[in-house]
């Protein structure tokens, strides 16, 4: 019997071990190939096939419009923090950004270099610990970026920003693609990062309107462009064939399991037994993230007495439950709970704090 | 028991099956962890061994000197035809590139965006069919530029072309990258996609000199400079952790074998067998490569009647001899034999040729 452990790390994160499963037993031979479909060229037609079923499968689970292209590409995120502004950005025009923390701020700093940015919101002055509201889009401008949930700090859009009409809203997904349902019509651009609720580390996806797509210069390296890679169904180049299989073992699961808005149902009721902990623990945790703010993906929480923070990660990693120390660069405790975690897991690390308490208070 | 083909794609291509059987059988549980390799954190300490551990391995296995860096990062070699330029032109200074077919064509392209290339040799007049030998490159130019082996076509370089002292070498060595044994110290870069002869699609790997670092302009995009990757051991980012655990085992397992000389000595001789049989064909079978610029890792060829291609490749299918139909843009045929194809498969090929050609002459 193969050891598992309950992984709340943040990304590479755990998968659905029925996925895991299903990629072991044909490692060593893809449908019937006779081999691995890392080994399986690009070209080849159960390998097209492949592909264009999880291209399909992104569409029917997200609700795509038909005017809307989807992209897998190799890289990450942190690749369309520039890719974003070198494909979007109109001359003369600003580009407006939101600042709700590491990952806003690093795509902002990309942005710059491609023409005036306007961060016409940003809540730095609390540690990041909300998501602003009282701010809003210009027209006139080359896009509108969002960043819908924070990894580090643990917060979360639960509204989107009004954007004028003739302002396309990109947002950064990474951490809560398909965690709940979304109206892809409100946005000009969603791309997310596979390895939180998606797929291994290695893939992006990128869902972009049509009309934007003629946006870019001809002087972007052939790559960079978006379009290159719509022309051609992400096979421009060879595309990272295993990341996307595993991708679409997962959206496989995922329709199994009733599609995005079952997911989120499930993802309300996993954050809800961690937050309700924390709420009932009488300041013993307490929550970094502003009620009205809470992220569903990352449960961040500071002990009362910052000396036991390392105590609860080591004795809950004893009981299997591992990857809950914050990130370095906040510290505190976090648990990442995205769509593969299993509530089983949670409700484990719910009753693993109530006793913690317990013992220590 | 697994079903399991001899498979000459040109890449994603063929794996040892030793590598992919450890694969599985860890693939739910990476060292003891509990998790599948593609769950664990990269910042984990398992993580950051394994990692650390590959880049050794590359530094052995090619002597690289201590006055190189080595970068890995996700996407493939076609990204580095515009990072290449975008780290090393310098104002006002060309480029120059030996053209030996489409990869080198593309490679071209994407320089040209960041200023002046010249296009010292080219062997396009005859159908990429050879490696040019007469032509030198210039001094006071930002780089050099070949591609070592041309998947393609099946031709390779099989010298190293003088470069002026203040020019850096730049070598695409995608295809046959520690098939053979080089010295790292004749080149300025080296940059190799994975899924030839070292992995799976999705990451790519890059040796480049430390003086060349400090040359990139601060307006590139930070994902786009080599010193980002450099200066956090490709850890600036999540790299695509999965491809480059499989690297790994593909290092240790070249190791294993004795290393590059020993492949070097292998690959030899599997293209001998190919090669021969060509040769020995009175025609029936024609090379397309000349011979002084035969690759070692795609033999190219063409067939006197170019109607029995096809079923040449259907029969070598019927055998489990796989993805022996040439590049769609050329017909023809190629068998890619790179480091993991076992000699038994290659052998297994040149058997089925001579005795296709004696069925059919």
């Amino acid at each position: 019997m193969t050891k598992r452990v309950f992984n709340f790390y943040p990304g590479p994160a755990t998968l659905p071990l029925k996925v895991l499963e299903k990629a072991r037993d044909e490692f060593l031979d893809f449908q019937g190939t006779g081999m691995s479909v890392m080994e399986i060229s690009h070209r080849s037609k159960e390998w097209d096939k492949t592909m264009l079923e999880a291209t399909d499968q992104v569409k029917r689970l997200m609700g795509v419009p038909d005017d809307y292209k989807i992209i897998w590409l190799g890289g990450g995120a942190s690749t369309q923090f520039y890719m974003a502004p070198a494909n979007l950005s109109l001359p003369g025009k600003k580009m407006e950004y939101v600042n709700t923390g590491t990952w806003a701020t690093k795509a902002i700093k990309e942005a710059k270099l491609f023409g005036e940015v306007n961060v016409v919101a940003s809540s730095e002055d609390e540690k990041f610990s909300y998501i602003p509201k009282d701010f809003k889009f210009n027209s006139g401008t080359s896009f509108a970026h969002i960043t819908s949930n924070n990894t580090i700090y643990g917060t979360e859009w639960n509204y989107w920003p009004d954007v004028p009409s003739d302002v396309p809203l990109v947002c950064d997904m990474s951490s809560d693609l398909m965690a709940r349902e979304v109206n892809v019509k409100d946005f000009g651009v969603i791309y997310a990062g596979a390895q939180k609720n998606l797929g291994p580390a290695g893939v992006t996806l990128v869902i972009v309107r049509e009309d934007l797509l003629g946006r870019v210069s001809e002087k972007t390296p052939t790559m960079m462009k978006w379009k290159t890679h719509t022309d051609t169904e992400s096979m421009f180049n060879t595309p990272p064939v295993f990341a996307v299989y595993i991708c679409k073992l997962s959206l496989d699961y995922l329709e199994e399991l009733g599609g995005v808005k079952a997911m989120e149902k499930m993802n309300r009721e996993k954050a809800k037994l961690l937050y309700d902990a924390i709420d009932a623990s009488d300041g013993f945790y307490k929550g970094h993230a502003r009620k009205d703010s809470r992220s569903l993906m990352n449960v961040t929480f500071t002990m009362a007495n910052p000396e036991l923070e390392d105590k609860c990660a080591k004795e809950a990693a004893e009981l299997d439950l591992i990857g809950l120390k914050g990130h370095r660069s906040v510290g505190g405790m976090r648990a990442s709970i995205y769509n593969a975690m299993p509530l089983e897991g949670v409700k484990k690390l719910a009753q693993f704090m109530k006793d913690f308490q317990k013992r220590n208070q």
